[in-house]
């Protein structure tokens, strides 16, 4: 299974791909950042961030994405834009028919360290450890987009055993 | 000028086109609302408006999108969902080089009523009247799609004078 991990942003909005192994074994495959500038108009930006979420996804072919939730938190047009840019990234993954599953950050966090409320550090020293990473992966969207890809790898085999209904499934064309 | 107003929402999502006339007139082509069943998953009903919309765009070509605004009020799912919906109606505005304007309800309100607190029968009345329909456009969205695209006819000359920086004008390919 190859999972598509996605924190979600206008500004700058973090992509990862690994390929889940043997037992909770996970190995990345690709990660990095798509920037949008703040000067460009809202719909402009959109439509850079649709390009390059659909080049990924053309490169990488993955079975499943796993993208943030959005909270009504913090500064309101901030929280829009990811809000949009949201929508543009489950579009982008039902036109391929790739089923689609929000965690939120304290789920993702349990799930990487055992603790809803680890800070960046430690989440970012467990992403690099459990990847058998050289070194840290950064900026830390970069890190985030990673910890959702491992966290659905690790919770997939939960969700497939619920059975259907607890996902984002989108049925392929 | 031809204007495509839209009342942005996943359940109904109200679409109109206007053409701007003389002085004040404006000429109504279409109106309608589109509509995704609460039961399917975001992605897939956030693929079903995109197709809907780009639909429209074909078959009216409008010169410019003018949307309404979403605020964090009411509903939290409810209100992350339309704002999803708008990533979507925007991405396929900036697809097409197609600028887009956005309008606070009050400010919808007071150009069409002269009142930022108008209630929905009053808005409806003078949009009936201001369209020369022979009856009220229905649902609420359809009416309001149409007051946004009026909306726009009216304040577009006011809009050009200020110059650019005042809208999303995504720039044509």
């Amino acid at each position: 299974m190859r999972v598509m991990g996605i924190d979600p942003g206008l500004t700058r909005c973090g992509l990862s791909v690994v390929q889940a192994g043997k037992g909770r074994g996970v190995i990345p495959i690709a990660v990095g950042v798509v920037r949008t500038p703040a000067e460009v108009p809202v719909p402009e930006r959109l439509r850079r961030l649709s390009v390059a979420v659909n080049e990924w996804m053309d490169d990488y072919q993955p079975d499943v994405v796993a993208i943030e939730r959005v909270f009504e938190r913090g500064n309101v047009s901030t929280v829009m834009n990811t809000a949009h840019a949201v929508g543009v990234l489950m579009l982008a993954a039902a036109q391929r028919g790739i089923p689609v599953h929000n965690y939120t950050p304290s789920e993702v966090k349990k799930a990487i360290s055992g603790n809803g409320r680890a800070d960046k550090k430690q989440m970012t020293a467990m992403i690099t450890r459990i990847l058998g990473l050289s070194e840290a992966p950064k900026p830390a969207d970069a890190a985030d987009a990673l910890a959702l890809a491992v966290c659905h790898c690790w919770r997939a085999p939960f969700l497939a055993r619920m059975g259907p209904g607890t996902a984002h499934n989108a049925p392929r064309n």
